[in-house]
């Protein structure tokens, strides 16, 4: 009996908890916090409820525990085994369970691509290859194809079963081992010479990889550990983004009358209040290609992933702006191997991408943006970022 | 001192947690889950550390406890008041605190137009109105402007200081009493008369308004309230997808042939995998519009949101089915009011419907759908749903 790893409670105050899974909610009473402890690893049934039980110096009945027991087990939340396969469950419900994000995935050749190239030109016959968030196992094939003595592939959502069944498809079943498992919380026997990983999100930090690749330097990787990728230099340009798509996203005064005569309510201070910050959006690439730009790219930040040097701190140096910019949209370019980058310009993206691009959108009572402005990027940490625009010489908008 | 009313926990063996909290993952000392249980009612920071520290017999040092606490409070997890107005983060992560949501809300009148329409029907001079989920406050304002005595407006994000706003604009402040919170874990001084509410998700019971509703009805309802809405009627119809949009969605044996030639990897396994199952996604209603039909429409559950009935054991009956049928579209009719329907065909959206509609997609391996068949659609409970289609006289599909 194990549980799997990827499990969020809510605790009520008489500890009974709801557990979170799989997008819906579950209510257990007050052993089941202890279960879903003890069971992180795996244990007898038996064994899981002594630890328990202990715990609370023997006060929980035996049958309550085993009550709530059965109740995760139904649930999902504790198994005898990893599940195989794909949910059927709508996405996004099914998150990487679900089929259509490994579809898109695999037919964004152009991103996908190039980390295949830049496994094929970092691994050496003999490594041992960490790889962070396996998914369809691509990345983790490809080091076994280029030689790798030993891939640990790991991914905490339930396609490691078919990641499995591919790597067997493609005769490297044996050099690849699946660890369904958040890799900040496993121990692996030896260390590893490369890592290879795509967890990469819209914002290249947006999924944590930062964080996840401090935790995998200092307890998974050699020193020397090649890693792919190696480090992102994130950049911002502003852009004139059509006032159609810019009221679509902010409150406008005419949004205003237009509710007033639809519902007959004042909504004034709701678009009041939009209007003063710059707020934050994603958006499709092909989108975004049609907007004229209306500065140079700037650089935010560079991040080398093999160094822990936090990317937090950095600001950006002025830049020179057109009139009518109204939106400041993030780009990166990653270098994934010693041959290979991959530029996630919007401009060079297209419907087949399957991410979005970080769009940020001025509000009117902001004020003109240019002639220079100041843009100031911080990732804050854990997968969160917030922006701000200073006119150079000016007031904060 | 009180925490915000919406925050997952991720405990660890040893008692330290990850608090999730606006997209971001941080992470707290043994004392984090003891404070985040005492403060879901303000408490002073001396009470909530003295309770604290009781609970554990006193072991947890003071300073541990207010290591923590000063913690949460940076992290926004506790806080000594509401915070007020959007969240300048990207959507989704802003979730119902991001400006764009309630902007699509608002700009959709079709279906935000019969709710209003629904609430200024049904709520009569010196009702006492219970709003959940009050957003931007539109239902709360309307039930106000048509004579509620008093009106209690439950939202647990950010944006209840805007939606004071906005009942102070409009003139009826003083009759509205917005509560930060979930209304599951509120207590009210009177029962209410009038329930509204627009927890309907892209399915109508997604959003738990099932299990939020039967709270309400047991703990803040009189028996005859009125309800916005009164009833579901959810039905299913056969639809023909494009092969373009279900090559998209599922894999193809083509896919596998693109895939090896690009990548060199064989990922037959996910494809057949992918093939044998049902799958369920979320789509633009424009989009649904232009795929011919394949069958009539056929009920798959009624749902009265007055009476405690559980909606989920119900199964349809059977249906005839067009040749070439490879998709199952959901929708339902919602009775709003005495007089008033919101009909969710999609169909009858479009680009100004802020909702998407569920699709559930065959796979190939699933054989020919018809002529007749049997839609089983099942509402689990906690917003989760499952689809089967069978084969009348058949095997399952």
């Amino acid at each position: 009996m194990y549980r799997r790893p990827d499990v969020l409670l809510e605790i009520d105050t008489s500890n009974n908890c709801k557990v979170h899974v799989d997008g819906r909610t579950l209510s257990f009473g007050h052993a089941a916090v202890g279960l879903v402890d003890v069971l992180h690893r795996p244990l007898t049934v038996s064994e899981a409820v002594r630890r328990v039980r202990s715990r609370t110096g023997g006060q929980l009945d035996t049958r309550d525990v085993m009550t709530d027991l059965v109740g995760l087990v139904h649930a999902g939340v504790l198994d005898t085994r990893p599940r195989l396969g794909f949910s059927p469950r709508p996405w996004p419900a099914g998150g990487y369970d679900s089929a259509y994000v490994h579809l898109r995935i695999l037919n964004d050749r152009r991103r996908k691509g190039a980390f295949v190239a830049a496994v094929r030109e970092t691994v050496r016959p003999g490594d041992v290859v960490l790889d962070l968030g396996s998914g369809s196992g691509i990345l983790a094939v490809a080091a076994a194809q280029a030689g790798a003595r030993k891939v640990y592939a790991v991914e905490p959502s339930g396609m490691i079963g078919l990641s499995e069944a591919v790597a067997e498809a493609n005769g490297v079943g044996d050099r690849i081992e699946f660890i369904r498992d958040w890799s900040t919380r496993i121990e692996l026997p030896e260390k590893a010479s490369v890592l290879t990983t795509d967890l990469v999100g819209n914002e290249p930090l947006d999924m944590k990889i930062w964080e996840t690749l401090t935790d995998a330097r200092q307890r998974h990787l050699r020193d020397d550990a090649r890693m792919v990728p190696a480090s992102f230099r994130s950049t911002a340009r502003f852009y004139r983004v059509p006032g159609s798509y810019l009221s679509a996203h902010r409150g406008a005064p005419a949004d205003v009358a237009t509710w007033n005569d639809w519902y007959g309510i004042d909504f004034s201070p709701l678009v009041d209040q939009d209007d003063r910050a710059w707020i934050g959006t994603y958006e499709r690439p092909e989108v975004i290609r049609d907007w004229p730009t209306a500065s140079d790219e700037v650089a935010v930040y560079e991040c080398d992933l093999a160094s822990d040097v936090k990317p937090f701190e950095v600001v950006t140096a002025p830049v020179d702006v057109e009139a009518g910019a109204n939106a400041v949209v993030l780009s990166y370019r990653a270098r994934l191997g010693p041959g290979t980058e991959f530029d996630a310009d919007p401009r060079k993206g297209g419907a087949d991408s399957h991410w979005y691009t970080a769009v940020w959108l001025a509000g009117r009572a902001a004020g003109p943006v240019g002639p220079r402005a100041r843009v100031e990027y911080r990732y804050r940490g854990d997968g969160s970022s917030g922006l701000h625009v200073r006119r150079v010489g000016g007031e904060a908008q």
